[in-house]
């Protein structure tokens, strides 16, 4: 499975310095997405040595969103390795009487200068000469050199803060929000993987250049045929969706990933879980369903679940009002999807 | 995964008389194991229309054992379909500030009385004239017509209470828990799979018969041919556990599947996780492992984890205190377990 990217990596020198300047006492939680386990442990026995009463989280871990309310009844601060803050999150763990802590890592894998230029290059033969700088969580430490090349090659580099209430850090994007875009500029987005330069398009409806640290540069025409292909399924599941027929609703309870919003306008008893899996849907009973955790889901892994007509909210209210209205669904939910849920 | 078994089927006519009597209102949780959904969905509808605030939790729940504390964060009433009670963690749900409601079920097979005339004969052949009688959970409603059979034929059935912590109904035994038993006698047990078989045996030590309603009668012969070769796969794991080589222990986030006795006695920081996967064992990266969730799960499914070398810790003390001391792991964990991992 692969929801929100997190850090495959983590240079391990950082984590004396970043653990001395933890200060926590107490019942902690150390967690971390599998990858970065042995870290955790590591940090664990640096805490546990300071007198804490540590306990690690063995299950799965795919963002900051990604913290349960059971994660935090039994402790006074959870440290979370390898994702940046969700400022919502963040809020609702002190309101159930914890504290976290996110270390965001960067992968192994970095920007090189070359990387940058071909992108410039690609960039002036559209004839671009303003964009959005932004990219996912590992590679956020790498705006600064993507930017200072644009620069100097006499583009302009905008990387703005994001929705406050999810976006910690400027020019940042998660799967489930692109607010740091400016929607009247093309982007170039630093991440792996196609799914964010496919939202950064279906957002903003401009050209997209993708700099992937472990394979290299994509220009916007590769981006658009991953978009094609991703929409053509989308579309697919919207039509066949049947409104005479009935739908299960299924929620997340990951804390970033509630939607109440979202079920109050769906007014009916819901589902709750922590990972949609296909099991899940299947004791479900149901051909229909509507995911509304991580918006990304029913897009990003709509491959294992292709047995089932699986939307997310956006695209529920897609199929009300029309498929011409696709749009990216995020969180916080927009406000014309919840109009259209609620026709 | 079967980890406790649950009712594979409910008697539908009994759902509306159940929710008659339950009295909830607020904000109320229902579950079921995966096979009894569409019944919660039943249950679920009708407290909507009564105006309680449902959600219906869409994980999987193998037991009364198997609710964390996130489950109880936001509501006020748990609906817990197909399982009896276990009073301790009734009492954790109390503190954590909700109640539960457990509405157990049986399987739609049922104990015939061939089946118990056939366990008779058998007893006969062995000379026994006493005899535990007990069944997991979805027979216990059979245990009186087993009785009421054994007795015309002249042979005393003792249905005992259990450990008052764990065990809500005389006769019934858990994966985790044998207290039922009268340790001086040979037993009755009806029960589908070969585990609680194989676990009553190894706790009295005496001749068990099993009357599975799937399938038919197995006598004691049949019983220890089972009971040697789950033996050989524990006494090899227990031998290959290396006491010079680290190893990592792993707790379970489920209230009825906690061990703080056994964590405090081992004193050193534990993961925790809700499902123990071969996934999650992996990415520990680690050979050895000791599951503090529910004992059954190394035994009943060492066949999934294989590749690791992962005990309960009753093997655990068996490692430390000679593997003749070799018992059945339960919870509330047994004081000579406690004392052999404090050596």
């Amino acid at each position: 499975m692969t929801r929100c990217t997190s850090a495959e990596s983590y240079d391990e020198d950082e984590v004396p310095r970043v653990v001395e300047s933890l200060n926590v006492e107490g019942r902690v939680l150390v967690q971390a997405p599998d990858g970065l386990k042995r870290i955790a442990r590591e940090v664990a026995d640096v805490l546990e040595a300071r007198g804490c009463e540590v306990e690690l989280d063995a299950g799965r871990v795919f963002g900051a969103c990604d913290i349960t309310p059971g994660t935090v009844v039994r402790t006074d601060h959870i440290v979370h390795i390898g994702h940046y803050p969700i400022p919502e999150v963040e809020r609702q763990i002190r309101e159930l009487g914890a504290t976290v802590h996110f270390l965001p890592t960067h992968g192994r894998k970095r920007v090189e200068p070359w990387m940058a230029e071909e992108a410039v290059e690609v960039l002036h033969n559209l004839g671009i000469d303003r964009v959005n700088v932004c990219a996912t969580a590992q590679y956020v430490a790498d705006l600064e050199l993507v930017s200072e090349i644009l620069r100097e090659s006499g583009i302009e580099p905008v990387i703005r803060p994001g929705d406050g209430r999810r976006v910690a850090t400027p020019g940042l994007v998660l799967g489930c929000n692109f607010s740091a875009l400016d929607t009247s500029l093309p982007t170039i987005v630093v991440c792996s993987g196609s799914f964010h330069p496919a939202g950064v398009a279906i957002r903003t409806n401009r050209p997209v250049v993708q700099i992937d640290p472990t394979k290299g540069v994509l220009d916007s025409e590769d981006v658009e045929d991953v978009i094609r292909r991703i929409l053509a399924v989308r579309l697919s599941k919207i039509r066949e969706f049947n409104r005479e027929e009935g739908f299960e609703i299924v929620e997340s309870t990951a804390l970033g990933q509630r939607r109440p919003d979202v079920v109050r306008v769906l007014d009916r008893p819901t589902w709750r879980l922590r990972y949609l899996t296909e099991d899940a849907l299947r004791s479900l009973r149901r051909r229909q369903c509507v995911f509304c955790g991580c918006p990304r889901v029913p897009v990003d892994e709509a491959a294992r679940f292709k047995r089932w007509v699986l939307l997310n909210p956006a695209e529920l209210a897609a199929v009300r009002a029309g498929w011409k209205e696709y749009r990216l669904d995020e969180i916080p939910t927009p406000e014309d999807v919840l109009n259209a849920l609620r026709r």
